[in-house]
């Protein structure tokens, strides 16, 4: 299973809000300058008011936790499996499947921006995490240009069979908070659409059981 | 469902550390008390090295990683869920089914400590959740007197039987980063002792299995 976390929430603080006081106390507090740290909602909450599109950014924990939840599984640990995040902004964050993501949110806090700032992490020797610029529909491209979508609208299946159909596919789940797909084409172009369960579902929860599926599917559980 | 996560890393940090540099300056930067702020590897790993089992403690990521699996899981929007976290040092955390847990872990963090600090969270009006006193015994004698436990040396049962037997359950999770329960006659009194698939899983994953067992058990995926 490819994993695609596409549009995701995760970004460096713009320069339109570097001078918000939210943000230049986080900035000195960390001995970072304000362009290094990453958006966080839950601290620069006061300076995103004026952001564009300002609901759907500034969110890393999703990015975190999707991360925890896909490189800690049986699936990523048996090698079968990818993850890729596609960031708003249009960066691509390539993970190995050996990559120990931090359990600690600041400690990952502090590898992503790391990351944005050298494009690599760690920053000698073997590089397990990549950022380099790069389109969702690039990604895609380079992938296969076949995909699937995890998306609350899409058709129920079994789980058994939605385990079966993801196992082998590069699976595109939104990392944003809410909303849907700016790439409307993302939806339009796929190959299927599922849904998990009846109610939507954070992106998280949504690669919980997609990669749960996978793994019954693989006989892994 | 009702899932106890047992022997949980977390706690208030130890009187025997309060004046060590890296509490002290944590607590000042964050304006608390040493004694208010929960004992954190990620910030107090320098002064946790004489600590009686330090290995088993101040992981507070545990507790944070598995509320947000349970509580957003459609097992508990649905009512069908509920969680109990035992912690180490013999207190109780009742969460109740429509506490949404803060997503960002220094806000989580924030919560516990308040928790620990009013014995309730919120502080005015319904409590959400709660602490108090209590030892894994009696809760699980309070609970019904019958539990299974997820193990990574218990038996492999195929994902749908697995599910079956989880969903009406009271399922016990270790809630500690290494080792094994302290508490062994959990192992020893269970009615069964399950493991989720070959390899030992983080208590977050492990959860995360269980609660997608169970709701392909109930239809909901």
């Amino acid at each position: 299973m490819i994993l695609v976390l596409a549009e995701s929430a995760i970004e460096l603080v713009p320069r339109e809000i570097w001078s918000h006081p939210a943000v230049a106390s986080d900035a000195r507090r960390r001995g970072k300058r304000p362009g290094e740290i990453l958006l966080d909602r839950a601290r620069h909450h006061p300076a995103m008011a004026g952001l564009e599109d300002g609901a759907r950014r500034g969110r890393p924990d999703i990015v975190h936790q999707v991360l925890l939840v896909f490189q800690y599984s049986l699936l990523n640990r048996r090698g079968l499996g990818r993850v890729y995040i596609h960031t708003r902004g249009d960066y691509i964050i390539q993970v190995k499947p050996q990559t120990r993501i931090p359990k600690n949110y600041n400690n990952f806090v502090s590898l992503m921006e790391q990351l944005y700032a050298l494009g690599r992490a760690p920053p000698h020797g073997d590089s397990l995490m990549e950022l380099h610029r790069g389109s969702l529909a690039g990604l895609l491209e380079q992938l296969g240009g076949r995909w699937v979508v995890l998306h609350e609208r899409g058709a129920r299946r079994r789980f058994a069979e939605l385990g079966a159909a993801l196992l082998n596919s590069v699976v595109v789940v939104g990392g944003f908070p809410h909303g849907d797909f700016s790439n409307r084409w993302v939806l339009e172009k796929a190959e299927a659409v599922y849904s998990v369960g009846d109610e939507p579902l954070d992106a998280a929860q949504a690669v919980c059981r997609a990669v749960a599926a996978a793994e019954a599917s693989a006989g892994l559980i």
